[in-house]
């Protein structure tokens, strides 16, 4: 099983960023923290980031046959309408996070464009997040695979 | 430390009510996944279930000595301005789930009111909500515990 | 077959309050007008009042085997989301009556948001509205009873 | 008695349109279930259809004289400030009827322009809508007389 | 020199209608009095009153050689784009008048969709704002017919 | 009889503003076009002209007791709320008039926060819009006086 | 005379709630405080509080018999439509008090949905808010009184 | 294969109304144009026009067997929900064509109320949106018989 | 300690401009009741009235010394952000009457611009109002003054 | 002449993407259809795809000299503005092409930013869209051609 | 060369006025840093200050003259139409000039109603800003006066 | 000190691209002026140009170590939240810059996204307002280094 972990614009500056509101793990530390959670439920992760949401799209078209992605879409969240229709093109199980709760924040930061095409969204809970929504995404993958093979 | 596990309106009837939304689990199965979880990390829980939201306040006032809220607030999320205002005095930490991804549903169930006063929300993990939220606010609150601690 | 006839907040003031907009009559005395004509169907009537939300909502949901309910919210019609929910879960046939036309009154009358959930809904036909709506529920029950028999 | 029964744009096709938010009687059958009723409260009643707004309000200028109207003004509820104005100025009683719900439905429905100045309105019962407003509006009429005669 | 004086939806049973709001006369009345008016100015008056929006489109068209025309639309004021289109397309002078001041009225009654495409527009004044409408009419359109006469 | 004459903002360079839009006419040549007019109808006219709201409000304070009042707010028709008080508050006849046809301008200059306190507004009619509201507001005021003479 | 004192949800734990928005007294403080003044004015208070909307309301219709009620309904001044139908169905005098100035909060608590209801409102004044309103409603109490005696 | 091409209010004076907007050609020309091209794709062309919105409902209504439409609403684009339903109910194709780019002008332009029932949507492409929209129905019409008829 | 009493536009005209709402104490009465409770409480009154926006800046800034103002804005209460501009730079006290509940009227009165920089808002309790507000302003200030001292 | 063809973010994923949507043809196809068409017109077509907004303004800007485009802005056509400025400046004729009826779709489909600096707009004709973008467009450049030459 | 340096509401107060977001110049070290620089330019600087909205609207109109005018109107920027309609009768060139960046505060600061008549507007350089707008304003009006000069 | 200027998307087009509104300059030719009075205050400067909203993010992390950065975001002014979150993260002086009045252009132009996390914005001054804010830019940046070595 794969699984796409995906950083949107500015999250390749995590840790040096508003630490009091980000926190101050950099983004190669939250990866290395999913990948070994990762392990223990047998999946790879393939992590990606990028600050042009073109570069996000072609990402995930290219890797299309991967059975779920986790992403933090950051101020795309908020208006990135193309890397919405990507996600939902993308076959598999989808999880956002955001480091923050967006609901406590600017008003801009509660229209949330890519989030009614996810499986389920997770925010102000950390670099803890992440983990958070690779633990409900891999059993909900491995759920529906048990529904296609069975019948 | 002991958390609260607080289900709102309508969540007495998991299981029957629109189960490709909600889930099969019932309110009962819930609490005792989450139960079990708490117990690995040495933690009591505190289940706690009305139609009411006068009921909720009361409780929330009355356990003011807890050290965490998990909070499934059902339609109260989307009104409940006294309720929100009982969580916002609650000095604990504060996450709040739902099943479902509301962002993908009616547009009332886009506006959030009690959201903004929490640490952290999860929606649509199904009930895993539940334990992410779980294993999220337990390390939160021993950090915060340590802070206050050193110095 | 058996129908609830649910009054919301201030329906227990009728009769004094403000009877040039919500008439002369009594709850007490529309219940009676209603269990009467219900006789006349064969149908029990089982009535039920409470200025409390989370009431109503325990009270639907104790009564979930009921074949239909006809509720007046009052002004829970405009921002009850939670009664809504519990609306929606009752697997009866359902109808909203209101003694007013609120489509004439203030304007936050006209935010009708239990509405969208009800089979049918009547306003400004005064108590009547109550038989008006008793009158399309039960042959509406007996035609969904007769087709679910069938095949 | 003379009641005046009006049907809006579309509701010659019914039957055919969309039966299953429609139902399945035509406007003629409808009318005739109207018409039998009409005659047991000793009343006649004065059908009409057309299409064009204009019409309709010719229709109720000449007719002014008729003691109440019922009207189901299809999709004119939603724009036709003209018919608003024709109905305001009708001196009967005045009852709007939807087949469907129409608060269940897309939003601009959810507009109801003619409603304000209607007595009652009633949607959602399907064509026993219809029979449940008139078993309303004859009654009122019925009471209105009576207080006119007394003093 | 010719002006059209047209009236839009149910001004034809002015007198009757709200007179309070309204005034007493009949629109033949006060089809009289701009008659006597436009008599002193040399002027022929062409009055036309319809229900139907698409009949007054019609005779603005077919009248489309008239040198002005005074408009009371009625409640199209306020939706009927079409007569919009109609009234913009037509070459001569053009004013909007009504009874009432529609700006102390219904918030509908303040949405003015043909008011843009007016050389004027008089509300408030009553029957005297016909006069008004056409003795500010003609001069504008002898010193339009002076300016083009020249060069 | 005494009618007030009333200029607002930036009226005083009527003439060399924006011509094309307001005219050639100076404000003193409007004054006394309207003077001549009054003249005609007996009454006698007090102009004034303040680019200060407070001194309008001043001066429709000391003149309390004339009769009627003509104003042209400028653009304190968009804003001037206290301008709006002191309007309602004067107990003579008030005709508001716009040398432009305001609803064909910027979307600011539609809302009109005086007009819903006047009797009248007259708009696009140019210069002639004083005289029209003069000859409108004169033989209204005479028929009030006459109402109150009477019984 | 007799006046209901009311406290909505969450006024319980004045004291210990954001002391530097509600300030340092406890609500029985509070209501102590008033009894005082009351008795200056040889007037009763019957103090209440509750978390709950719905037995704010049963309170008031219980004890509709009285002559005043000063409240302070929490949050439920921004949602609480029933509350609001219970305040306007009481006859006597009405007032609400706010601790905090609400207008310099967030926004949501800019919308006063029981306020248009009331005789007065007062906020940010503290607990002399209470005093205040008390102060202002006995005598205008006592004038209305006054009135219905005379005649 | 039998079209309909329906011209909605106002289209009759093309060629003369704002022709930098709205083109030379006449309605008329348009329409041999299009039964030129229909003629060559073997399919007979029903064209009509009127202002009256109920008459072009009414003739949707009587064609109701044609295999397509192909109508330009004019101004009712941007109210006519009556006509939005009749032909949502109409069975065969349906094209939109609009001469100019309505995105490009007036805000009420860009309100399309019956677009949203089209198949197509074609703007701003002059008289050759008429040869679009047909080029595009007619393979579509025979792709749709094909699919009926090979089950 | 000293104490501004400012009066907005239209409050010199107290006592005959709608005494239903307003009440029939002119203004000096009003000023004559407020300086009579402030001898009590040893504190001097400086009266202020002005229809002239910019007059209450220039009033305020010149006395800006002063330890705490009341004011009645009137309208500007609604558009006036120059004057609350004046306002949050003063640095006493600051209290702000309405003689009527505000919230019960004209929906632009419900937008209050001055109120947020307020220290409270008293609104519908008529001339006593402005009573409440000294009472509740004069020992906030000594409690300020007294805090202040200490340290 | 040239005219390029731009296909904005997902498009090449058209096929396999919610083809009850979009159709089955891919972006290839469609491009090869469109350069048949072309070459019958004697027209030559240069495609180009991309995900990233920044490089079709790129491409946009470097074929400047191009005589015209068909573009599909995908879910740009709902944002972005940088594109819409890089058509703006584009000195040849501009068509924008949708597969699907936008206008049936989401409403963040309707908001349309990009088609006000188009000369035409095609929607919810699939594939054929693109013909009848280029049938119009050609003849549309060769008339603009003929005018610029002449005089 | 003669430009106009005012200043509006409250501007008068700075350096006492809210510090860290206005600086600690006053107003006449702002002027007198102006005119030193327009001496360098060679330009005369003619300052001045109101409270008053009409006062400023009345300078402007006195000095009209003037080549152009710098003005910062403090709130008026966000509600003076009045003070807007002076400055663009105003012929000369025209710059807005804030101290603060308003799009960085209140809400109702980001409404800016004088801005649409400016040449340029400059904020949050603090005074410097001033200067800013200075050295942008003379070259302008140096170009100008040259272009129309040559021909 | 180092000085980034960055110009956004179409922004390479300057000079062709409307120069009545954007002016004849190139960029190349604003960056040399740019540059020229940069040296005379002794600080480099680094210009950059992208189309893409992610290049430009990409850019200002490189150069996160830069004292300031002055930039044209283009269009993205109006919703590059990405962008802002860039430019919020950078540590030094930010200036935004438009050529033209984006207050007195189309309304999308007057929603600025990036402009609340500026210290200035400068519009309307052509290539001037480049100048404006290095010139504001520069000694805010000098003054602010002093501040931070002094303690």
């Amino acid at each position: 099983m794969k699984v796409l972990l995906i950083a949107g614009p500015n999250l390749n500056i995590l840790g040096q960023r508003q630490p009091e509101i980000y926190g101050t793990q950099t983004l190669a530390e939250i990866e290395e923290l999913v990948r070994k959670r990762a392990e223990e439920w047998g999946v790879s992760i393939r992590p990606y980031h990028s600050n042009h949401e073109g570069a996000i799209i072609d990402f995930i078209q290219q890797e299309g046959g991967a059975d779920g992605l986790i992403i933090n879409p950051g101020a795309l969240s908020h208006y990135g309408y193309a890397l919405r229709d990507a996600i939902e093109a993308f076959a598999g199980g989808k999880m956002e996070v955001h480091l923050s709760n967006v609901h406590a924040r600017e008003s801009f930061r509660q229209n949330l464009v890519t989030a009614p095409v996810m499986d389920g969204v997770v925010c102000g809970l950390g670099w803890r997040g992440y983990l958070a929504a690779l633990d409900a995404l891999v059993p909900m993958l491995q759920e529906r695979a048990q529904k296609q093979v069975k019948p």
